[in-house]
């Protein structure tokens, strides 16, 4: 078999001063951190889709991508050097983990037992090379939105025919995904929106998403899969408004539809930012509503109203993430995976190796920063004092809801006016720099 | 008594060739629409907030409007002349309902005790003079949010005693609500978010508003208040980030806290596209929902980032809204509440008539539209008859969960590539438009 | 030759009691409007990319969109389908322009002298079809941003092989436009920005896309080409950073580097809306320097962050658009092109009529209604008098130029403090509503 | 004469590895970087309006912060107690400059006359504690937006009177500020702009701003001012729509009226996100356009629509704009002023030194890494090395215009496809966050 990308051997790690692009400055994947090592608490996966079928195009342009797996003219044949070429990049860059949609690894065929056949095929060359590399399958998912058949939604479409292909496409995904020994299925509803309301009814489409959830649910169960299931919020692009719009929505729908024992969210930090969050925020509202499952670990760029996927470089977002992700219990099945692409001009096989060292240095200096933050405790230390109120007397008995509001108004009335303190933003904002190098 | 407006009698309906700035060219309360009289379907409400109390003044400068009401030195007497105003403008404008903010009809005193006991002052005032005109109140709400101990929030501040401020304000603002026979009570949580992430216990503070909002409905009760309790969704402003971020959100908390069975939503029109929703959007997620209680008829401005409070003048939205509104089943203790203000150049008292007489119009046109809409049938029909493959044969059994991914699978083999059909979104786009005159 | 779109005949003008979808209820080309005809107002513009060469694909999705004059393989043989389908629409629709990209209407080949020989062949079918039909050109242009060649730029390109490349494009297409009589050439420079300031050198560029335009002014008069060229604004997509951000930004940069008066603007309201403007503010924009030369039709979605390329259907828009227009003086060599592209769930030929249909009507009503703005003329009326200070007196004096600081600050001690006139923006938009029918 | 902020003595450089709060990390003014001191390439200034008028209130609530110089009831003792307060800061904290606007410093009184009394009493307190200290001006400004009269705006008010009362203030501030040896005077058009077309003459009001700058300009020259005048761009807020949009648009407007030659750009970080630009975006404009002045360092929220005005603290921003400055040639009469607030919730006077403390700190570090880009100088040479082709031969001849279409296209076809480069801004994304540290 020949070498896809010769130019590289492996990438190790020479610590911060080296000025050798191909090198990790921060990313060791051995070395402890709070009693774990970094490849244990990163997980890092890189995608399928951008990383390998990902050819620079846009809605301007065509592809300025040219890659040597492409050249075939057998499809199979370049789904197969395409899946040689992406286990010779895990282990070069040294991932521990991948992810993919069933589309990106095998080709469509004329009808869906063609294509499951084609797909099963390449499913045994992943698993031999899986077997070979030691790289695991972080999580598995259908692509239901790229086919013109599912220009109006998938389990949301108007027509059950077409309910029922999406149905069949994810019943296969899962089989394969648990065949692969995925550590997790991902939903991401790209379609499951509308494009205007004038023909859309809602109600009905949302009743057929929560169905199609539980008989997923269901699906999960027959075969066995242990994996965990996750939601990724979007909320909008390429439809008008998405149904997932954010982790409250995604919350909303899985207790109404009885599905939060079997759901956990996957949080892109470009979604969060479209919806209108910080990538922390929609982290800190799963943590807190018990829903953290796994990470797409990209960047957006806030001035731009779409998603722009591209890699992480931004040290406040991956400080933040990591310190919420930690305080949070850290990952289980999930991990930080990359579902992010090379910018148009970077057209050379090396930069997909640049950009992806870029977003491990940057989220391993998160993780080794946020360890600062944890070990130094000052900021924990000033949030726990600013509600310590609560931590005893009337705000512990408060907290109990040993309380009605009667009581709480005579509480008012015998102590007046409560006393206003800063909440020294600027301060903690000062510290967060300092823990910032 | 006297007049506060005297260069205003009465707004009477002329139709639509009037050319007189000071009538109705299309709100006549008395006229029938599907079934029922305008004034009927529409419930307009004045509020006091922007209309009595807001005087231009914005970030960047001071008040540009100087109100006679406002002329005394005496606090209660600038009230009481304020609530004359009030009165004066709801009747010769012809609104048959107003909301209020505790604080808005009464100064705050030296303490609870004391501002309660003002506020009682003007309750009473209040309700001789709803007597008097006929005028109801459509909700009450309490204003938790400006005055400086609420900076860090009510319910979800860090300190105890501030939550218990909170909820004796809520208390007093219930009861005094349905002292006045309010059909509603609303909670905005104005400052219930954050600044930043850095100093917030999310958790924490969410649990704190589940508490207070359970509390609220064990107050509701023992006062025997039947009126309805409405949730604002807003996604920020003032705050960096409020909890009730949109509809979706709110839906999410009240299900985990178990609020579901007593608590509707009051939508805004302008929290809405801040959210990056349109109104309708809300408003349908409502319906779906079962959720929709009330409307702050106002609009934003899409270009500009804050909640601009704009008087409602496009009839796209009105159109759009009161055909979600009728065919959700209409208000019943909900109504259009003008949340909503005066551009700060509109200093006279004048501009407050054409401001409301223009929404006013815009919702009457908004609901003569959605009549035809109806009357016809086109839109509607469509719209059943692209989901009509769900209401027989193989789309009934799936929609009535008799499926499981081995039956979809099953079908799709069989039946092979489904149709893709047009959503004919531009066909119907053109339909609106003649519709819209 | 075979029809390619059989299901109409000829979209006639039908008034607006028709239910006819394929009718004009509104546009009426040969209906007098203020001295001109409805035609001669506005001009209207089929465009090539969107209409015959979209296909409904997005960045999430391939072509949804199948049509028959794509059927061959040979690509020649498909341009000439296209060209034939393309006159077949604009005469059955009854547009009287078209616009066109040179990659539009023939393919690209292995070098640029067998692309022009190709584009040459394309040209001789469509002037004949323009001789056939009476069709003309408003204005061609040429596709420099498609292609992996302009990846990072076409006349601000780091290499000067590419902006010798694209000058050679321009060459063409300015020289075929004059072949086929068009009246105006259009620079709209997508890749002409940057996506990251880390590797651009933003001065360079700028000076290198000044002459590239100043070498198009000297290519334009030696070819003898009478029409006007255009630029047109778009602040960013595909590129981060588009140096024509606005009408502003491109004002700031035709008199930098000397071009005003061989230039005038191409606005686009969906541009507009993303570089934050109002469509009507770029217009009132451009005709206040004297700068408007054609339109872009089209409408953005405002929660959208992207260029959604929607067809105009909102008559507030094409009211004040058409207004403004008029009021600076109407088209002369320019019109409105409805660079516009259905949804992607719009799939059927049919549904190209609808929306073209849709969109004339929209700016026929708004011609209508800017008609009976001015005749009206109480919006004229107001504004005048707003202003009537400066017309006379002290006012006149100042506007003059006859005054100094301290004349001023004389006046001011002298007159004291200014009266303070309120706005009336609310009896403005009431007033606007009034006409909106 | 009291202390004020008896809490701090003087803020010193303690160096990185100190955890004292109230102290500077990094910025250590008499340190050289790149042959000046930081002082010197740093020239921080404190703003008079946010640092000690701004109490904390915004659109939703009243003052939230309690200072004990504002705590006489006569309003001049207030105005001299506030400037002995700002004078012990600037001191304590150590900058070199202040900024100002002329009714930040003394109330406005009955009329004009009378104000610039007052304002004179102040003027001669400042004169005397800027001798006292050496506390510098960096430049004046009037408030020609907060009260009521310049509602409608200052130089574009449709009233003249409006009109020559902003000129009367002006020419005091102007008089004032060069009383005081300010290094500068800025125009911030806060109400310049519209709230609705419908009611706007823009040519008219444009023009008229063009007479006032001009006018400006006069009385510059008469009273020997030697400063430079800076406009300061801002798209929005308070108004719809500001003319000052941008730094393009901002040029566009001096180049029209001729006014190039005298002003130059006050680039606000926040001002710059609220109007789709970068901060590096705007500086490297500026420069490009020899248009760098000054700049209001401070920061916006990417997620929210208003103008934040928070302090800077992102490195990424404050390296990247140090490295655009010092590239541009560094501050002349300019500096680095903190238009920045404190959150609502950071009620205490030691708040305002943290918030200073750490701005400060992160520009100093900024430019240090700036040095560290420069010294090390890999994206300096790789950014050269992209543009390399226009430094000698075919590149040359053409940037030096003595080309025409034909011989790029002659080039063209005798040159064939251009070779396309990778842009490798993700390796560059890597080596800039080497650099942050
Ligand atoms: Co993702
Ligand atoms: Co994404
Ligand atoms: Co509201
Ligand atoms: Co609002
Ligand atoms: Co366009
Ligand atoms: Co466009
Ligand atoms: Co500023
Ligand atoms: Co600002």
């Amino acid at each position: 078999m020949n070498e896809f990308f010769p130019e590289v051997t492996k990438i190790d790690y020479q610590g911060s001063d080296s000025k050798d692009p191909l090198s990790f400055k921060h990313y060791n994947p051995n070395e402890k951190v709070l009693g774990k090592t970094m490849a244990e608490h990163l997980r890092f996966a890189v995608c399928y889709w951008h990383t390998f079928k990902g050819l620079g195009d846009d809605p301007f342009g065509g592809p300025s991508i040219i890659r040597n797996y492409n050249a075939s003219n057998d499809p199979m044949q370049v789904a197969k050097d395409t899946m040689h070429a992406a286990f010779e990049f895990f282990t070069k860059l040294g991932v521990n983990f991948w992810c993919f949609h069933d589309r990106d690894i095998a080709p469509e065929a004329d009808n869906l037992a063609e294509t499951n056949k084609k797909l099963d095929e390449m499913v045994a060359l992943a698993k031999k090379l899986q077997d070979d590399t030691g790289v695991k399958l972080l999580w598995g998912t259908t692509n239901a939105f790229s086919h013109r058949r599912f220009t109006a939604g998938a389990s949301t479409n108007p027509s059950p025919a077409i309910f029922a292909y999406a149905a069949s496409q994810v019943k296969k995904a899962m089989e394969i995904t648990h065949e692969l020994g995925g550590q997790g299925y991902v939903f991401w509803g790209g379609r499951e929106g509308y494009s205007t309301l004038l023909n859309t009814d809602m109600k009905r489409e949302l009743d057929h998403m929560g169905l199609f959830m539980n008989l997923a649910v269901d699906h999960k169960k027959k075969i066995g899969f242990q994996g965990d299931l996750f939601i990724e919020p979007k909320p909008k692009e390429p439809t008008k408004h998405q149904y997932d719009f954010d982790a409250g929505n995604c919350v909303a729908f899985l207790q109404k539809y009885g599905l939060t024992d079997h759901f956990k969210l996957n949080i892109e930090a470009n979604h969060a930012t479209l919806a209108g969050h910080t990538f922390q925020h929609e982290l800190e509202y799963a943590v807190a509503n018990d829903m953290l499952g796994s990470v797409d670990a990209n960047r957006g760029d806030m001035l731009l109203g779409w998603d722009t996927d591209q890699f992480a470089t931004n040290l406040y977002d991956s400080t933040l993430a990591m310190y919420t992700i930690i305080k949070g219990g850290g990952f289980t099945s999930g991990g930080l995976n990359f579902d992010a692409k090379l910018r148009r001009e970077s057209v050379d096989p090396i930069d997909l190796f640049h950009a992806h060292i870029g977003a491990m240095d940057c989220f391993a200096r998160g993780l080794k920063i946020a360890e600062k933050m944890i070990a130094d405790g000052r900021l924990e230390q000033k949030l726990k004092q600013r509600y310590s109120g609560w931590d005893s007397g009337f705000g512990a008995e408060t907290e109990a809801g040993k309380v009605d509001f009667e009581k709480l108004e005579q509480y008012t009335i015998e102590n007046g006016e409560p006393e206003l303190r800063s909440g020294r933003q600027e301060m903690l904002e000062n510290i967060l720099n300092e823990y910032i190098c």
